[in-house]
């Protein structure tokens, strides 16, 4: 192959970098055939150049120098792959400022500063490519920015954090308590030693982001909708969606609604006979709905050094082969222009399902019901199972009350919810949670 | 947009023509944003001009002259969209002659001309773009060719015949007898007026065919390997396998072991705690295992008017965009090379689910786990329900036997099979299914 090869710098050889590097290295002539020439990894930026690694590098191409990257002319594409915000953000506008175009996965960074970052590659002509952001191996971005381009996106429901959905796996198939299944998943590497960000929705919630910002070109800040992670959930609540046949995933959720964006990030029930209800273990999904093909959905693993790097590769591959320049002037995003405004998270509607322990005694149904009912909130279903206990605080006998709503408002159930808290007849803990349709 | 428009001729205005015409037409804005540049229907080809349609195009645009696309030097890429061998082949090759990049969903045609097609595509320079051939509005193709290109794929399972998945879904679960759920099938417009090609596996060899030339540069005839259909199926077959914990698919499986193809279309006993079971209704999914990424998969509409035409304008906008012309240069398609080779049949290796009836005797079990054990098939289990009956020609009591084995070979399963009707205790008709892995 006669072509000039493409020189590539790599930022940060952690977990995701140390696969990138791999892939160049160990399969040279697959990466040549199908971009069309070369790869060849010129140089690795890393803090520390004695850390022992788990691969071996030509001479040379390890540094602790950024400079080298940037002063390189020979090297046109480089890969911010360390995370976090700084120094990614200051590395990549220098990256593009002097002319590379840059792959990276770093999605708090694109929620975050998406923004000034693509607004700096279209100043520089430079192209950015962050397959690997959302969902790890699954070619979403891809999918929406090319594969769906006839379709207007008018849904997306996803399982984006694999940490969340391994944990909410072993509590619902092996009954393993939250923290013992948490524990587990830091054991395999699914989840960072702080997993604050996974259980609690935020990391979902910032790759949702993205999609939004992919799908309805709007840009929405985690603060504008309802986010709830997994880390509040019992065995008894997951046992007892079981039992009305529903599996709880942690699922992110945006819809276009009379050109408003319903958005959320929080334990769904999702009934067993879907597909999405049996994505298990660290895999996400991503179901999106458009207004031609209807409903598509792909899944795959969201994370781990192979997946991540796999994606890493194929932008690597599509700049060198041209068509991730040509896409990413299609792509159109984080631009200043008409968007679909977030929908307040009161108004945003959904089915749900709630759980409360009431006194054993005959009008409490009657009453929980009227206080729905005043609310306009429409029962589905409502289930007294037969499993007396004693409230210990009152020392009085008390039952659970298990109630699938139809469609409501949040903002209506919030209300209906603070009311049952008063009521004399209602105990605590109780739980509300989201049914996916 | 000062950006000089596309302009397309289509072939064949059927049910996928008008849903592109459609699109075209409808949403005009859109496909320019995402194209770059207008799209605009010049002309299309159709056989009877006075035929009533579903679609109002301008006066001009309709014609029953094929020469109007092929010697008009402003339209650029032409759409095949009539079907079939003859004349779609001669049809597509003049086109190409002429100039024009053409997109055809026409499986059939690719599976046995590709070769031809792609070789004059080549030599004039020009790109065939084909991603509503496989699974309707998956984007199966672009998964392959640019998603996965880091990655050696190394399987593929796939429910691809959506008449068939319909059906099945329809015996399992509202037990529905085949005849009655392939009449609903053809009512609702999932079948062909003559399904034979849906329910006898032949579409989704092909199908498999044309996968297995993008994930393995192998040529494969449908005569090469295993095909058997869902057309010999019955009730009772799904409820029986639905007691042991698994749904019936049609499956089409291609797996690279010690590089050969292994290959086969059948219906597959699949695990229901698994995502593909769930697939549902027409609904095409598609698993791919690549060694970097792990298994990825895609499911959506595998056929019907608007998701293929999705995927054909698609295809439009990648070739406006100018991604699908570099996408065909490296693809690589249908050329003489190294190719992995399809394992013969009877060397394939799968888990098996067998039904028998057999006479109701003390020592029938012995004999024929005896049977199966000389051929070195050994078994995972064996039950045998309570159901005794009487064999209407012998007039002797008979009793379902139901058996899974390990791992074994079609050829050592072949062989047990025979001998196991020769013998005097086991009685027809008999069940025998893969299992999936």
């Amino acid at each position: 192959m006669a072509v000039a090869p493409l020189k590539v710098g790599i930022v940060g050889l952690g977990n995701v970098g140390t696969g990138v590097a791999r892939i160049l290295t160990d399969h040279p002539h697959r990466i040549a055939e199908r971009a069309g020439r070369p790869i060849v990894l010129k140089r690795a930026v890393v803090r520390n150049l004695n850390k022992p690694r788990d691969i071996r590098l030509e001479s040379g191409v390890l540094t602790n120098d950024i400079q080298a990257v940037i002063n390189d002319p020979e090297i046109t594409v480089a890969m911010e792959l360390m995370g976090g915000i700084h120094p990614a953000r200051e590395v990549i506008l220098a990256l593009l400022k002097a002319g590379k175009d840059v792959v990276t996965a770093n999605k708090a960074l694109l929620c975050e500063h998406g923004n000034e970052i693509f607004h700096a590659a279209r100043e520089y002509g430079r192209t950015v490519c962050f397959e690997a952001a959302v969902a790890g191996g699954i070619p979403i971005i891809a999918a929406v920015g090319q594969s769906m381009a006839a379709n207007q996106i008018i849904a997306i429901q996803a399982i984006l954090n694999g940490t969340s959905n391994y944990i909410l796996t072993e509590m619902q198939a092996n009954h393993q308590h939250y923290h013992t299944a948490l524990k587990q998943a830091q054991d395999l590497g699914y989840a960072e030693s702080d997993p604050t960000l996974d259980v609690n929705g935020l990391d979902a919630a910032q790759k949702l982001g993205i999609l939004c910002q992919l799908a309805f070109g709007t840009r929405v800040t985690t603060s504008q909708f309802e986010i709830q992670g997994i880390d509040s959930l019992d065995l008894s609540d997951l046992k007892c969606a079981s039992d009305l046949g529903y599996h709880i995933k942690l699922l992110a959720q945006a819809r276009l609604t009379n050109r408003e964006l319903e958005m959320s990030v929080r334990p769904t029930l999702i009934r067993k006979d879907t597909p999405l209800s049996q994505i298990s273990g660290p895999f996400n999904a991503v179901l999106l709905e458009g207004d031609m093909v209807g409903k598509m959905w792909y899944s795959g693993r969201g994370a781990g050094q192979a997946p991540t790097a796999s994606a890493c590769a194929a932008d690597l591959i599509d700049l060198a082969v041209g068509r991730a320049q040509l896409t990413f002037e299609r792509l159109d995003l984080w631009r200043e222009r008409p968007e679909y405004p977030v929908m307040p998270a009161d108004q945003t509607t959904s089915r749900y399902f709630l759980r409360l322990r009431v006194e054993d005694k005959p009008n409490v149904m009657a009453e929980v019901t009227g206080i729905l009912g005043a609310k306009g909130i429409s029962l589905a279903s409502i289930v007294q199972p037969e499993a007396p206990e004693v409230d210990a605080k009152s020392n009085t006998p008390v039952v659970p009350l298990v109630i699938m709503t139809h469609r409501t408002t949040a903002g209506q159930l919030q209300e209906a919810m603070s009311e049952l808290d008063l009521s004399s007849s209602v105990r605590g803990p109780r739980i509300c949670l989201a049914v996916a349709d």
